[in-house]
């Protein structure tokens, strides 16, 4: 039987927020795999906040998707074939695998995954790249101390609610800005923060004064935008402010805003990183034993927003973008 | 024989640039000392850009200046009468004195001035806070490595003149950003900056192309505003932004201005820390003999822009925000 492929091809640059005209979705044929080379049958593709940055032009920290390219993505799946000594068909593995149904690529871009250990869309969550960035970016950069508190923005997303947990586990205050109560009760009933300020409705600094009575030492920021303007007006003296991602600021056409209240990082001694997650490839297995632990132990838990069906790429991306998911997106393409 | 003495006391808080009007020039009796106090003529006055933030309500790293009270400045003078054991009559001292004619001040807040070392006004310069703030501005949060770029805003000022020459010292390539001819001549033709962009005449961003071939490593910014959004598209990738200031937004009156291309800290993963110089006192005598030593060994070279009459206060400060002043501007109020 000749398995026949879809995929999305990035097929312009966007303006503004994603449309489905930015993409071509394509038949292909599948490639068998060459010497040390495995075919994988994707299961999970991960939608992230960054992908929209990677369909872009320009410099940046990865190269940008190239017209006429798949659509980059973290996936996990299924081996179907393996000439990589590595590997075996009917293991389960992640790599960036693209936005389509079946991926030919080097064994060495490959990561066994154990469906034991957790459900496999866990590993684009918590053991994946969102809760390795929570990780490194909270401990490494942000360097909380036990009985400090700890600001995240987009806290009900796969990232934040990790930074959130990870932030109660090392002892520290945990305060989560998300959109919607629902959200919120997630927050503080499910995840164990001790405060959650619901920006659709709250007066965001008025709560971050009421939540942070000892104000902010770190913030981990994944908005931007005012968010980041009315949290620069609450920070201590040293505090860090990890700057993971801007998501208000992605589809702007009218260019990104500036945080003006910058200053406070003058008056306070204080510092704002930017952090990229790859920079700590070396160190994944570290993090993922340890998350996996706290995974077993309940310490950590997450939340999966599985949408079905690869065809619905466009769409579900903009869920990310609108604020409509709950928990790490997910899009579901095929069962094992 | 009764001294008098004369005063600029605020007045009013300034909105915008500051105006004669914001101060009350008055004529004072001049205290006597009491125990450990001291009795001191004040003979020179440092004019510093960060007076401007002092005037303004509201929380900062230190209390704003009372309406009715003397305007805090730095001073160097000469001890008139001591009741502190430390201080003798006809000693040379430097302290938060105020800009006035004659301080009675508690001995503790007094540092005693060797006019043998160095000219007295270089105590308010190289040897004093601008020094003070380019040595450990620089050398702990730029932490420049040899080889590397490091650009300068400001840099003919007081504080910028001695970041890049403490850059070279250290072996790296300086990049001074100031204003006209004059100013950038001096940078490259006398202190020995290995290049020197005119802001009022050339285009900030091709110049700073040409002349950091290999990136800006780090960044220290005394201006603000459009300037650190243009350094911002050149770091390299852990490149380090230390905010001095951000002279360019002091008298704003429609807000200050974010660095919009902020998010190039997350593309470099680098970092923007904020700076005050007070909190590095413990280790002023530490960099002043360092610097001491470099000035002896013409390492290290200052200018001052001296201005005579305590009465002029006002209007020499304003030379501070119109880029008027070249090197570190001084208030000349008696002689010795």
């Amino acid at each position: 039987m000749a398995l026949r492929n879809h995929q999305f091809r990035q097929a312009a640059r966007p303006v503004g927020a994603v449309k489905r005209s930015d993409f071509d979705y394509v038949e292909a044929p599948v490639r068998a795999p060459g010497d040390n080379e495995v075919l994988v049958k994707i299961l999970y593709i991960s939608l992230d906040p960054a992908m929209r940055g990677w369909m872009n032009e320009g410099k940046s920290y990865i190269a940008p998707v190239q017209l006429g390219e798949v659509m980059r993505a973290g996936a996990v799946g299924k081996v179907l074939e393996s000439k990589h000594p590595k590997f075996s068909t009917g293991e389960f593995v992640s790599g960036t695998l693209g936005v389509q149904e079946y991926a030919t690529v080097d064994g060495k871009l490959l990561t066994k995954v154990d469906p034991d250990v957790a459900p496999l869309p866990v590993y684009l969550s918590a053991l994946g790249m969102p809760g390795m960035t929570a990780y490194f970016g909270l401990l490494d950069v942000g360097k909380p101390q036990p009985g400090q508190t700890v600001v995240v923005s987009g806290a009900a997303g796969a990232v934040g609610s990790v930074v959130g947990q990870i932030a109660k586990i090392k002892g520290c205050r945990a305060v989560g800005i998300a959109g919607g109560k629902q959200k919120c009760d997630y927050l503080t009933q499910t995840l164990g923060f001790d405060a959650a300020i619901d920006y659709k409705s709250e007066d965001v600094k008025k709560s971050l004064r009421e939540h942070c009575p000892q104000g902010v030492d770190v913030y981990f920021d994944n908005v931007g935008g005012d968010i980041l303007d009315i949290v620069l007006t609450q920070i201590n003296r040293n505090a860090r402010i990890v700057i993971c991602g801007a998501i208000s600021q992605y589809n702007s056409t009218s260019g990104v805003k500036g945080p003006s209240n910058y200053l406070s990082l003058l008056v306070n001694r204080a510092s704002m990183t930017g952090m990229i997650v790859f920079d700590y490839a070396a160190r994944y297995g570290e993090a993922g034993r340890e998350m996996a632990g706290w995974l077993k132990s309940g310490q950590l838990q997450t939340r999966e927003d599985i949408v079905e069906g690869l065809e619905t790429f466009p769409e579900t991306l903009l869920k990310l973008f609108s604020g409509e998911n709950f928990g790490k997106l997910v899009l579901k393409v095929a069962d094992a």
